[in-house]
């Protein structure tokens, strides 16, 4: 029998009225002779309420009891859902993650799934039962009740699916994924596939429909996931391993605007002024993504990086430590910058594509600060008020 | 090291606010050296909540489900009550039924406690920390989360008591236990103490303190249980096997209301007609409480009986079935009834108890109806308007 794990976020079961639009998409899929593992969200903005419960509890709360209390959400989720299968006379069980078999470890409210035993959703399946997991949340090897973190209950569903050998659907607020995001770019189209490390490029890069680790797991087990929308019956987007052939070279265009371009000028040209700079960096956990450096005409050296805006004052305290071992050095630190970047797995197979947006930028005059390349990405910084420009260029030359 | 467990209901844990009332009482019993395991309940009205939204689920709502929501309750309250003692700087750990190692056996929504694996919990308080676990919930031999139905964190508390070989102390919304109802009697005292069999007799004939259930494992299991108010530093009332040799030979009044009389008169003289009349009324699972029968000097047979008012409806159905069988008879059922009971393990050996009774009844025109007698208790059936005279009179004439 055909096996499909099917994951509704906390908004598709928000109200008693959502869940049951839930579970009628749910039973269309048990009707039709498939065996169905529904993965659930605690309900809204449970997690949100309990959250400030706790902080009102306690200003440094233990994690391991924050997991405690998370946790009840998803269970009380599963329990409802369960109970209105059951009122539209469908056998159904409900499962906390530890009765699912879902062994964690880590650090609590940042579990990693361990393993899974799915003897017992395995047993309800084989009994004709829609069986309802709670996302999110499992038990480590001391009985505690643990979580799973950032885009959790994604990682639940696309686990289970692994191990219960079957395909992973998402179902969420978005119809499915887009190569360019419809508010900077209306005429985008949404795609039908996309594969694992498009995905999880993409993901990297900054959009946000699901978080790199269920991809990861999903690229890891092979496990076929969709991502479509829980209110319409749109077809969705498809993340898997290949995708056809006549593939295009340009998959999608991802945006971050949550970066800033730090530029030194005037520094000693010398290798050690470079390594202590990054050292520092390093040791301050900021990470760096894109670098250039490079010899002015006068003999001294500039160096060029970009770093999250979330790490702004701390770059600061360590650009103020090198300007004072650098005193002749200028800094500049510049928070209007995004970095545009183009995904494709097609970039590796089709050459030029790096030519091309060379070549558009330039015929176009958009000015970019920094560049840098992977094997199916380039990603380029420019000043924000370039963002809508460079995305419809890119975009209407690609055909997304 | 002493050891004791703290029960608070859910009105004492409704807010953060009256938890960190809880937990300034608790700490104050952990800085005097007693290790502590604290029972709670769901905060507030969060298991009424939770049972409307089961209600908007399914119109006949699985147990199963029932136990996995409403598990959840106790759970937040749990997980909030061990981040305010953490808060505080105290260590403490929060616990589930399950957890705790609380084992139940029955049916869903109703199950009993079977047995306590305290191995989790004797750790926890070696490592000098307060210990917290949910009231009313356990898991089966299946690993489904059960409840323990009404009055069950009493139970949880009293149960654990007992396997751990302490007292069980009981915080509510009373101070303690008092002789009589002080709405009925203002005057009334609170008693420092009373036996299980007089709070089991108590309880089962209307007073609601603590259900008959846990006090019947402090009973079978001689667990001292005190009975406390959460919000002041006022004694209280102890249960436990022996109180002071003084004890008065009357202990409490207890006054129910929820009681129908039903009166069949002129009757067929024969034993066959009665033993129908019960088992029919068995059939229907109706508890008969006070029974009377007597013969009249017309030669027919008055039998009458008091019973629930919840199975009023039953009661007229099967009335109407006899009315059929015995045209002549002639039925009343009287709603505006009490049941006064007088209780006192003393009056085992105080002998004209019963005697004082009925005399004080006569001079002070208190017609009764029926009557009935246990070993420490004398119930009286009379109307609603004699009640408040009855305890008065009762209680004056007791000094209770």
């Amino acid at each position: 029998m055909n096996r499909v794990v099917m994951k509704f976020g906390g908004s598709s079961v928000a109200t008693i009225e959502k869940m049951k639009a839930v579970a009628a998409r749910v039973i269309r899929r048990h009707e039709s002779g498939e065996s169905v593992v529904v993965v659930v969200s605690a309900m809204g903005k449970t997690t949100n309420q309990l959250l400030e419960l706790a902080a009102q509890a306690s200003r440094n709360p233990s994690k391991r009891e924050i997991d405690l209390l998370l946790s009840t959400g998803e269970q009380v989720s599963v329990s409802l859902l369960t109970l209105i299968f059951n009122d539209l006379g469908y056998p159904a069980i409900g499962l906390t993650g530890q009765q699912a078999g879902i062994k964690t470890i880590g650090l609590h409210t940042k579990n990693k799934i361990d393993d899974i035993d799915p003897t017992k959703i395995l047993k309800h399946l084989d009994d004709g039962k829609i069986v309802v997991v709670a996302g999110f949340q499992g038990i480590n090897e001391e009985g505690d009740i643990t979580t799973l973190g950032r885009g959790g209950s994604d990682t639940t569903a696309v686990a289970l699916a692994a191990k219960l050998s079957c395909n992973a659907e998402i179902y969420t607020d978005v119809s499915g994924i887009y190569g360019v995001d419809p508010r900077l770019y209306p005429q985008a189209s949404q795609l039908a596939a996309i594969t694992y490390e498009e995905m999880k490029e993409m993901a990297f890069l900054g959009a946000k429909v699901m978080e790199p680790r269920s991809i990861e797991i999903g690229h890891r087990f092979n496990v076929n996931i969709l991502v479509a929308s829980a209110h319409t019956d749109e077809p969705g987007t498809w993340i898997k391993e290949h995708v056809p052939m006549e593939h295009k070279s340009i998959t999608g265009i991802s945006v971050s605007e949550n970066v800033i371009l730090v530029s030194l000028h005037h520094l000693p040209p010398k290798a050690k002024v470079i390594a202590d700079l990054f050292v520092k960096l390093a040791q301050n956990e900021i990470n760096v993504d894109i670098i250039s450096q490079n010899m002015t005409p006068d003999g001294t050296m500039d160096v060029a990086f970009t770093a999250s805006m979330d790490d702004m004052a701390t770059v600061h305290a360590v650009l103020d430590s090198i300007q004072l071992t650098h005193p002749q050095s200028q800094i500049v630190i510049d928070p209007d910058i995004v970095k545009v970047s183009v995904v494709g797995s097609g970039m590796r197979t089709q050459s030029g594509v790096a030519a091309k947006l060379f070549e558009l930028f330039s015929q176009n005059d958009i000015d970019f600060k920094l560049v840098t390349t992977s094997e199916i990405s380039i990603s380029y910084t420019m000043d924000k008020s370039l963002k809508t420009k460079a995305v419809a260029l890119i975009a209407g030359t690609f055909n997304l």
